[in-house]
């Protein structure tokens, strides 16, 4: 299974493309899309939507998962959160690529085992999930192989419950 | 010049078309795009995206007017707010057609003269300016009638002063 995962701005837009073999995570791809805060928000939305589309036809995702928060500073970072996340599932929809939304909680829970780990603590472990020698470069893109790794680890408990379901 | 403005929603989203001729605005088209709470994020998206290209290859707007509130109830209808935001901004920067936001005290303000009118004096106001026989219906289509006319009124305004700084 192939995940892009993504940690949603319209200033940057964090991605990562991970892909699980049995219990095993590789990464594909990571990196982010950086727009200018001069530029309008027009174009900066539709620049991000043009290489999110690229991304996606490029490497073929079975799934997105998108970073949620329920909390944000203040109502105009939860603005721009919400139009970095609309460019993000709109993308995936025409590509009929299914999405998925996961809160910080519940990534690092994840991740680390721990939902209230640091920043710190998931980058360290998304180097070491995905066998990596350095914590990849910038947050934002290690953020978004945190997303997808996430993902990946529900979709692995999820297949064990159903299986444990069948055997009964 | 003809404007659309959007009164932004997830689940209803307010689109109206109004034209101004010298001091004159015509209503052109007005409606509410809804969609089911129950559908993916990503489908709603997608089909309000798609109509509101339709809408504007159907009118060729000069300007997409879009309400920008700074405030909101909490932090999940920002994210909601900001979503329906990006559909409109992106849809029409895929047209090349201009945005501009507007602040609700600004719309109240512009269309009936007083920052903190009701939503009820508003409206009629609308209808007034409009010169409709009654208040188009749904409001979100009356609210995006308000922020169409209220981008006219500044570009009237902006226009006027231009000309006092030509004739000194």
């Amino acid at each position: 299974m192939r995940v892009l995962g993504i940690d949603p701005g319209t200033v940057t837009m964090g991605y990562g493309v991970v892909e699980s073999h049995n219990d095993d995570l590789d990464m594909i791809d990571c990196g982010a899309l950086v727009t200018s805060e001069r530029s309008p928000i027009g174009e900066r939305l539709c620049y991000l939507y043009q290489e999110l589309l690229c991304i996606m036809e490029n490497y073929r995702p079975d799934m997105v998962a998108v970073e949620q928060p329920f909390v944000a500073s203040n109502v105009r970072s939860a603005l721009a959160i919400g139009r970095a996340q609309a460019v993000a599932l709109l993308a995936a929809a025409t590509q009929s690529i299914p999405t998925q939304e996961y809160t910080p909680a519940q990534i690092k829970q994840s991740v680390a085992n721990y939902g209230a780990s640091s920043k710190a603590q998931v980058q360290e472990m998304v180097r070491l999930q995905l066998g990596l020698k350095e914590v990849p470069h910038p947050d934002d893109a290690a953020d978004a192989l945190a997303v997808a790794i996430c993902h990946l680890r529900e979709a692995h408990l999820s297949e064990l419950l159903a299986r444990q379901e069948e055997k009964r």
